[in-house]
């Protein structure tokens, strides 16, 4: 391992590690009542994508070879299914501490791998296409994740007063 | 340099293309009219947060040890200054044009670098510090503004019919 390996999961990390911090500090300043409403006029209420959210990250513990998803009964209300398709949804609460829970699971893992782990390939692209695409390992699911969640705090911010 | 050195550059170098693809393909569909608008009530109107985004880009190319910023006159507007602070800001049609261009010259510049030129210290940065923090590099910096540009298009995408 090089030291500009190391460098490069470092850097991936550092700003996922950020990105959950101000997602988590974003999360616990919005009431329930806050989440309740919608980013925008007629577009995803805060707890859809709290839902959506933590649905996906959840997804990323067998997607990077850790362990199985924790709530997959998520993945129909806020994966397959559009906001407000459902009437019922998950409570604010279970959702706040569901995505607690797997942002700390994920952390676990991430802490237990060695630097080289990273650029092991995941689990939803086969070995023979690895050997062409060397880059669709761990840390690119962890960056492109980061990505995504980024997109999504950025329409979650404009729910604050 | 090692593959998997290759394989972070990569990973880092496709999501930012795909970012910018998006934000392209997001900005040819809004009219002028519809970037006058707020991505939310009382939120940032798209205009500014198209001058916002240019201006950030443009910052890369010093801070990336590139070229000297092209259009410093839109610091004072899209940085230093919140929305509606400006009375008279920039046309939509001048700041489309700047976009693509930051963003052309940008790509002419990655597609110049090494895979190695990745891994050195970007400008912001002293050569005393870069020892002790080596992450702080030219790829650094695409991670982190590729998640700045995400950020926004969230908001960005709101704008939409």
């Amino acid at each position: 391992m090089t030291d500009e390996k190391q460098s490069a999961v470092k850097a991936v990390l550092d700003l996922w590690n950020s990105r959950i911090q101000a997602a988590d500090k974003l999360f616990n300043a919005l009431t329930d009542e806050q989440l309740q409403n919608e980013v925008s006029p007629r577009r995803n209420r805060g707890i859809y994508l709290l839902g959506h959210l933590t649905a996906v990250h959840d997804k990323m513990l067998p997607l990077l070879d850790f362990e199985k998803q924790l709530y997959p009964h998520l993945d129909d209300i806020f994966l397959s299914k559009p906001d407000k398709a459902v009437m019922e949804i998950t409570s604010a609460k279970d959702l706040r501490d569901y995505w607690k829970d797997v942002n700390s699971k994920l952390s676990t893992h991430f802490n237990g791998l060695k630097p080289e782990q990273w650029f092991e390939k995941h689990t939803s692209v086969s070995k023979e296409d690895f050997i062409k695409e060397p880059h669709r390992n761990r840390l690119n699911v962890v960056i492109g994740r980061t990505n995504h969640l980024s997109y999504h705090l950025g329409q979650l911010a404009l729910l604050k007063n």
